[in-house]
């Protein structure tokens, strides 16, 4: 990372989610990529970059702990389709027609996307080739990154993207040689699809893998009915429940969706503390149902939120996610169910915990890294709202933001990206659509 | 009016609406506040102005049909409560404190939104005093804008808002002669606010005077379990057959939410081509429930849209209510319900129908009205999608509308509206909000 010169924020309104919840009229100052002091007034010694916040709302990065960025090229190429078909009529032929060329297009689309949109950390899930490149754009971006290939070794529930469990294996740990912890900011994940498309054999050398080089591992489970059908048919067991009786759960397993837990589940997952990540328009679109977050809120599950691939979404904007978490929970347990304070906890506290990073990321406190979101006040939607909370879950949205920091560095400045330029990013991705639409749906 | 130069927009491609739903790549003219041709090139004559729309969206303005613009001021004033709850400790104490000028402040900041986010015509409730400042600012901001007076007589669940009943009609029927078609965009819609709180006797009333003026009547009903026991308790009936028995259903009375329809009132609504509105981010907000749309579309039903009143949604934008439609059917209806396309028909040719106005309202056709809006596909969340009806829907927001003509009128022109002053009329709401809580909330 290259030398940056300190940031001071001066007289925004700090949503500083630390532990009493403070939200103050503040100063803030960064240096050496964290966050260095909060303070009333912070005098600037004259080497440092102002940034003027007046009226506006300083947020902590917010976190996205489940996305695709090899699909953010597929958005409205599938709409309106059941998972199991959308998976395997449109994303695994689009996926497998990646070219490395077209796969590093939608990761600079997606990134652009999302960090123009207020997110600072992703937890993402590749495709099974080109793995590398992700991590590349990733690093060029300034995200901070967890992410690794795909992983799926049944033949008949892959489709084109069956790769033999030795050589996927064999790739990931290659992966994480070469990239987990390459950068403070980048870091490996492993990624078994879903159990659907995974052999046991897979699952339990994925443990074995998680455990020698202690990463994350990132996986799909309790998504559709239809899917959980599928591995009772096969393994006599539910969705999570299969997953623990191959030692899978515990802190550093991500499940993400969790629509259908069984109560055994949710309270296997709650003992071993493995987090659950809510896709609130993902599983709207794909009509999967609506999760009971707010239940298993309320039984101590560690929860974070994302916005899945762009095709079940269609807009990877977090601002989005948090004001669908808040609402969709209300029909079911009541108006006061998943507060606007709770939905932007899970976007960022939430994501900290989940990526085992409570210590340095989630909050704006000294000492953390300074990732760190600057949210404009003055639409109409917003300008007259007080409370931080209500303005930044129901009324914000991702084109509200105005400066993202990641680590310290200024990845957007005045609502443009600083490393992409925007107009060539959707020119090229554009272009490669078209030819990976060629490849994947014509021969 | 004022006399308006044609206006021609060039180059766009218009997702018409019309009868055969064409989206072409063409240019618009707008002449005498109508639209006047449409063609693959059409050669200015000189004397127009020239919008360029190359690379956007053209498409009919949208239609919300429901909102309360006497509520925009107290958008988060109000969160994470019961509709009933919600209306007596918060709303009607609010809406009693309006003064003139903040009922005025009010209405500006709500009309300001929701034409910057791309709406062209609002049937509004109004609350009991003061009313025809909604009318003014209506006129002023050059809105299509169908509106009323509340009516509330029933003392005991009117709060401070009840009005004498003979008053609240003699009143209403002297904003019928003064407002309604004072010009082509003013139309006045009597509004009993819901059964709970207006007596037998009123409702009847409403019904003569809605045939003797041939005007809209516009209510709430069937929004809560809650508010249905209350009509149930009383009448013995549901509550749309309550209204039903009292002669109120028609083509020309507009029922709002629905949330909770019975299958012989659905059946009565379907048969008198009573036309509902359907609030979603409303009705999650107020844990109301999901209304059954999708079941109401294959019945027959005329459906529209609306936001509802900002602090039960809080963000007036017709396209987060649109996406918000579309997705919330899916988890019941399965993941082709609720297509994007008829999302956006229920925006535009619902709302039309609705309020009476297919013959020239809804679409993009020659001889219609020229309510038009051009939206901005360059945000990295729409810019790679090419289906109009997917990208519009789960993409676009009403941040990306670029230019609102209403009735020929440039309201917005690139993102700027050209009536208000958006920072004075914030300032000066922000102001009038805090008197308003004084006044609302202490003594």
């Amino acid at each position: 990372m290259l030398e940056q010169k300190p940031i001071l924020i001066r007289s925004g309104t700090l949503v500083t989610m630390n532990p009493r919840r403070e939200v103050l009229e503040a100063d803030l100052l960064i240096a050496g990529g964290r966050i260095t002091q909060i303070a009333k007034s912070i005098s600037p010694r004259g080497d440092e970059e102002i940034i003027e916040a007046k009226g506006r709302w300083v947020i902590p990065g917010l976190i996205q702990a489940h996305t695709h960025l090899c699909q953010a090229l597929f958005r409205g190429q599938a709409d309106d389709m059941l998972l199991l078909d959308w998976l395997k009529k449109r994303i695994w032929p689009l996926e497998a027609a990646h070219s490395p060329e077209s796969l590093r297009r939608s990761a600079q689309v997606g990134l652009l996307e999302m960090q123009l949109s207020g997110t600072t950390s992703i937890l993402d899930m590749g495709t099974i080739h080109h793995s590398h490149i992700l991590f590349e754009e990733a690093e060029r971006s300034g995200m901070r990154y967890w992410g690794g290939k795909c992983l799926m070794d049944l033949k008949g529930s892959s489709g084109l993207l069956y790769q033999e469990r030795g050589e996927s294996l064999k790739e990931s740990e290659d992966l994480i040689k070469t990239w987990h912890g390459k950068s403070e900011r980048l870091s490996y994940a492993i990624a078994p699809r879903f159990a659907v498309s995974c052999s046991e054999k897979l699952l339990k050398e994925v443990v074995a893998l998680q455990h020698k080089h202690s990463v994350l591992v990132h996986t799909h489970a309790s998504e559709s009915l239809e899917e959980i059908a599928l591995i009772r048919k096969r393994t006599g067991k539910t969705n999570v429940d299969y997953l623990q009786s191959l030692g899978l759960l515990g802190p550093q397993t991500v499940i993400v969706h969790g629509v259908h837990l069984t109560a055994k589940e949710l309270r296997a997952m709650v003992k071993t503390q493995t987090p659950l990540v809510h896709c609130p328009s993902s599983n709207l679109k794909l009509a999967s149902g609506i999760a009971p977050i707010e239940h298993y809120r309320q039984q101590g599950l560690v929860l974070g939120l994302g916005s899945d691939g762009a095709p079940c979404n269609n807009s990877m904007d977090p601002f989005i996610e948090m004001r669908l978490a808040a609402l969709i929970q209300k029909p079911k347990f009541g108006p006061q169910a998943l507060p606007a304070r709770y939905a932007l906890e899970m976007a960022t506290l939430g994501g900290a915990q989940l990526l085992g990073r409570s210590h340095d990321l989630g909050s704006l406190e000294e000492g953390k890294m300074a990732d760190v979101v600057v949210v404009d006040r003055s639409h109409p939607s917003v300008a007259t709202v007080e409370c931080p909370y209500s303005a930044l879950v129901y009324s914000c949205l991702g084109r509200d933001v105005e400066h993202v920091f990641i680590g310290g560095q200024a990845v957007v400045l005045d609502k443009t990206h600083q490393v992409y330029n925007q107009q060539q990013v959707i020119a090229e991705a554009q272009e490669s659509l078209t030819q990976l639409r060629r490849r994947a749906f014509t021969q």
